[in-house]
């Protein structure tokens, strides 16, 4: 066969028709809160806004954190953009410095690190799970620890436990955390568990709580007044402020906040469930997921099973490779529970079918 | 006296009253096309889209490049991001390298440059003009320039024989041209020049030339393949699609451009006019804008001035020493013409009094 091959996600932008299951990217199909669009009617700002976020925003995001005040947040263009100014600002007096990611890690990542000009490092995760004995021999030398959890890829949800101990031990040793919190409101197991400190960065966005992918407003939480002021100061610079458009949407649809997510919270649980009981049905090896909306099943030549799934099956999926996970594949189940089950229906015409001579 | 020290131009941010008269900040009052807003009644769209930037917008800008072709752009969070992206996609694989900034340069220049870890330089501006030959010596080593003009803050415009020279001279050694023209529309004396060659990187943006500072839609645009590859790939984890309601916004009002930017014009040169034979007629040492809007006149002890401007006068300028020019200071004339005409009372004000004692 002489199909193209499929390098990085970005081979599948824009390939999207009504036969193709795509458990791929990882945006919520969901539509935002009808006040974000409602905004739009008497929308009239043009003028440059505030660097570090518009300040009605920015308040009604501090009562979501404890202890929090407007001046603690940086509205940023996505967490994307949140995560990118975290590490530069760490890097700024730094260059060349290590940082810590727990592996299987979003894909982006190594890429932040490597473009902030520093050094990317991996503790490795148990079946999802972080072991603080290890993560405190691999973050030994690092300036700071990118935690994701819940976490993409993984879907698991870290223990708080082993948070705390982790908040400690960095604490004590100066060490930053960037936490990204982007899933805190997608998990099936337990309250979300503020990382919180003296060093801690939090990153989260409106992109997966309010389905808001496209609009591109995340941001950047911290009492760390140092980082806050240099993410500020460059941000000045990289990108001034946030589109207000998009930053008057956002802040309208915090208005429906607990209605929107408790609603969203049930049909998510509905996903999770048909999936990974799907799954298993199938006799696939993964983790429930506790968080987010992936799951990260085995696969023996996971490359090859991306590939005849798609070319053959007509079903995005994701290689593992892609998030240090060379054994598996990451499927999104961001999906209507009618395509989630005819993609189910696929996976099993494949292991019945190629997959069986692998 | 205990007044604050001004230290930069975030300083004013926030600042305004009804009396007090903003010299400062470059962004234009007018508003934007009524198209822009319009297309806000029916925007429905949430979910990520192309890194590179919407099509139809990419299609209709490469419309006014001659050769362009839609894959040649990408859609930026304002100019800003341009500037940053191209620049690290040039450090990508030369950190440490350096970059030619003509003196006095927009401010965030030698920041942007530095963030990038790249070192900036300086080609000294004669009276606000490129010398050929200081620029050969000046350029030795370099891996780019950056080239703005119209400027930001002389307000000259480049001498097309000059910009000639230069395109050669770097094509040649194959150094970069990053070429910031976002005032291109707003030129007194001629037509635009486009800079252009294989290492020309060109950044734009719909903030000047539609007065939509605030909403953030700019954009790079280069024939040089990998420039445009590694920027699409750099903000795939950087910051993803720029804002889909401000990329709808901007290829709604460019369905206005020509009445728009033709309207706009006539203002632009009467305050043009007014500003500059204003202060000449009070005395200043300036040279006549051919371009964007600013003046740049010399000040004894500029800092002081800007000082007393501010807390005695009400009136807003930026230290020129802020943008390399330390014996001047920077007004922006982006104001009606009763602002500007109460503004140069102000000026003659003080210039009869404290200054006098300077």
């Amino acid at each position: 066969m002489s199909h193209p091959v499929i390098a990085s996600p970005a081979f599948f932008i824009g390939k999207g028709n009504d036969d193709l299951i795509s458990f791929g990217s990882g945006q919520p199909d969901l539509a935002p809160p009808p006040s974000a669009y409602k905004v739009l009617e008497h929308f009239k700002s043009f003028k440059y806004g505030l660097v570090q976020g518009e300040e009605p925003l920015r308040e009604e995001l501090a009562k979501e954190y404890p202890y929090a005040e407007a001046e603690d947040f940086v509205i940023t263009n996505g967490a994307s953009e949140a995560i990118d100014l975290a590490l530069r600002a760490i890097a700024k007096d730094a260059p060349g410095s290590k940082v810590l990611l727990p592996r299987p890690y979003y894909y982006s990542y190594p890429h932040n690190v490597a473009f902030a000009w520093m050094i990317p490092v991996y503790t490795e995760l148990e079946e999802g799970k972080l072991n603080f004995e290890h993560f405190k021999r691999d973050v030994e030398g690092c300036r700071a620890v990118l935690i994701n959890s819940p976490s993409n890829p993984t879907g698991t949800v870290q223990e708080v436990d082993t948070l705390k101990k982790i908040e400690e031990y960095c604490e004590e040793r100066g060490i930053y955390i960037i936490s990204d919190e982007v899933y805190k409101d997608l998990i099936y197991v337990r309250e979300n568990y503020l990382l919180h400190g003296k060093r801690v960065i939090t990153i989260n966005s409106f992109s997966k709580t309010y389905a808001m992918c496209g609009l591109r407003v995340g941001y950047l939480y911290s009492k760390d007044r140092d980082i806050i002021e240099t993410a500020v100061e460059m941000k000045s610079h990289t990108s001034m402020n946030t589109s207000l458009v998009g930053q008057a949407m956002a802040l309208a649809a915090m208005s429906e906040r607990d209605s929107y997510v408790e609603s969203h919270a049930k049909i998510w649980r509905e996903r999770r469930d048909l999936m990974y009981k799907g799954m298993k049905a199938l006799g696939l090896d993964l983790w429930e997921p506790e968080g987010a909306f992936y799951v990260l099943p085995k696969f023996k030549n996971p490359a090859r099973a991306m590939h005849d799934l798609y070319y053959n099956h007509k079903i995005i999926t994701y290689n593992g490779e892609w998030f240090g996970a060379p054994d598996r594949l990451r499927f999104s189940y961001a999906l209507d529970v009618k395509k989630i089950e005819e993609g189910l229906r696929r996976v099993k015409d494949f292991l019945g079918k190629e997959y069986a001579s692998y």
